[in-house]
């Protein structure tokens, strides 16, 4: 109990609780050095961020690997196609690995014309799941993760943790097609499924883009005037402008993750590029996290970030709008993981963790 | 739609999704130069991090303004009672302006040799809460905010948003007591308020020390054979080891609320040496995080944190602790935030939020 750590560490207590006492001793710190622009802005060198010591062991591991792993070249021209192969070898690998952890049936299935994947555990429906289905909108920037890879990743964990059926929707993704094309596959995927099942018995959930699409999917179920789901998943993303970008996340997760990408403006001019080219974000339809009314009639509605994810701004945006309109929300964020990394991070106690209050939120909500 | 834009877009989300295929421009990026060790840990220079630009206009302005602000001098040998000083006369200014919104009675009250003061809205109590009442455990670091100052500047805005008695605890500080010093406090107040209350019309809520002392208070009343409250409030702070420091939050924060404080070690060790001087922290009544047995008897449990709290990944893992237990949580996460900063944004719509939050957890577990 030195002295001088005593004081430290009260300086520290003072600062954070009067926020007006701070000290600023710029040598043993995590960074060396800060200056702060009229406008708030911080900019600062030598800052060093080590893998969260709240971190499994197994996850830190598996996350150091993933820092430390060398950039891959910048893509050129060619770069939506690569890029779209890239992510689904990707994301075939990590279903792989969830089918040999929750071995599944997987059927693929036209429904009103728009492609699927039926996912069933072979441990069998649980009892009280005969009557429920859920229905997985997957992610990949709305340019990737289609064919059924993406789908895959996505549903065989949830199938296997509930013991429930999941049908994957493989939607239209972009350059080829734009905005609304995967709002209208949802729609039939979902009237579809609405001849068997009463909405209540139906949730919807995705992650990043996926995440994204089942917030403007119950934006399209109202202006079509169809009923809500009974839960829904709005996973790695939010509701609002930028979608999986944006506020403090976007200002510090580039850095958390090893991973220099472009600039704001990139981003956000890129965004406008692929599906969304050309349409109004002032729309409902395309950002509903900017309109309470839509928000009002949102059904319980379960968010997952993590603390390197770049979407946690906006999804913790988007919890704080749909409670601000009285919506039933639950938010959980994980410690120390990126984008969509639960979903990635096969068996690791934080994928069990994420899987599991994933699957208690719809069995609660859910009508049986 | 400039075709450079989109594959930028397509490199950064091919790099969000699928984790493997990111690129590592180092030019036009938010950070000039990353480096990351074999153990994953990231060492940045030139990291830019401006404001949120999720904050509300004037949010953003004040806490522009708390950023620019030039540190307070490094603290002397007499540094313990200089930061209290300054702790508590900030808490006094913080009270004065949420008083002016929501004026009350502030009443002095010895319950079972304890000093408190009991907050009565001067608009009433509303019906519901007749039979309720609310206690305070301030902050300050279990060293500050005593005397009154820290529970009125948390007591007043919730005992004036839910129109509800709130009684706020001067429990005794560090460093002239130590643990179990706060928890016998909390108990004599708890036990006067139940010869008038059935536990269950009973709420308990504190932020950052204060945060903590709930969260130990529930394991005080545990070990005293005491039933639970009806509904607890754990706000900047956690359960879990290093109470408002610990993991990515930890990492990070120091840098966006631009004061640099102290070494990991400085901070852990310094936790030792007032309050908990000399405790072992492996005692569900001192980390109740550690220990599933004793969350899993939490009654249900809200936890507010933001972006730019230090408390926030100790926050985020005890909210999952809890979710794994089976415990009701409700995890609020404000964007763009600092420690505790929610409280002191008097009249910021960020505050209403919060305290929109908070009374609508309360009223929806307390019974009437």
């Amino acid at each position: 109990m030195g002295g001088i750590r005593g004081l430290v560490w009260a300086v520290a207590l003072a600062a954070m609780v009067s926020l007006t006492a701070a000290s600023a001793a710029t040598d043993g710190a995590g960074a060396e050095a800060i200056h702060v622009d009229a406008d708030g802005t911080i900019h600062v060198d030598g800052l060093a961020v080590p893998v969260s010591d709240f971190l499994s062991a197994p996850a830190r591991a598996q996350q150091s690997a993933r820092l430390i792993r060398p950039p891959a070249p910048v893509v050129t021209e060619a770069g939506v196609k690569d890029a779209r192969a890239g992510t689904d070898a990707f994301q075939q690998s990590v279903a792989d690995r969830w089918r040999a952890v929750y071995p599944a049936r997987i059927e693929p299935t036209m429904m009103n014309g728009v492609k699927t994947e039926v996912i069933t555990p072979e441990a069998g429906i649980a009892p009280e799941n005969q009557n429920r289905v859920l229905i997985n909108l997957h992610g990949g920037g709305f340019f990737a993760g289609g064919g059924g890879a993406g789908g895959r990743a996505e549903s065989l964990p949830v199938a296997g943790r509930g013991r429930i059926k999941v049908v994957a929707v493989d939607y239209r993704l972009a350059p080829e097609n734009r905005f609304p094309a995967a709002s209208e596959d949802v729609e039939q995927v979902y009237r579809a499924l609405l001849a068997h099942h009463r909405p209540e018995q139906i949730g919807i959930y995705g992650c990043s883009a996926g995440g994204t699409l089942v917030a403007q999917s119950v934006a399209w179920f109202q202006k079509r005037r169809l009923p809500p789901p009974g839960a829904i998943g709005i996973f790695c993303s939010g509701a609002m402008p930028t979608f999986w970008y944006g506020g403090d996340s976007f200002a510090v997760t580039q850095m958390m993750n090893a991973r220099l990408q472009a600039t704001p403006e990139q981003m956000r001019d890129g965004a406008g590029t692929l599906y969304l080219a050309g349409v109004d974000g002032n729309d409902p339809l395309v950002t509903p996290g900017l309109f309470p009314e839509v928000l009002a009639k949102f059904p319980p509605t379960l968010i997952i970030t993590g603390t390197r994810d770049s979407a946690m701004s906006n999804a913790i945006v988007t919890n704080a709008r749909l409670l601000a309109v009285g919506a039933e929300t639950q938010l959980f964020v994980q410690e120390g993981l990126g984008h969509g990394e639960f979903a990635t991070l096969v068996g690791s106690a934080e994928a069990a963790q994420a899987y599991d209050v994933i699957w208690r939120f719809f069995d609660r909500h859910l009508a049986k």
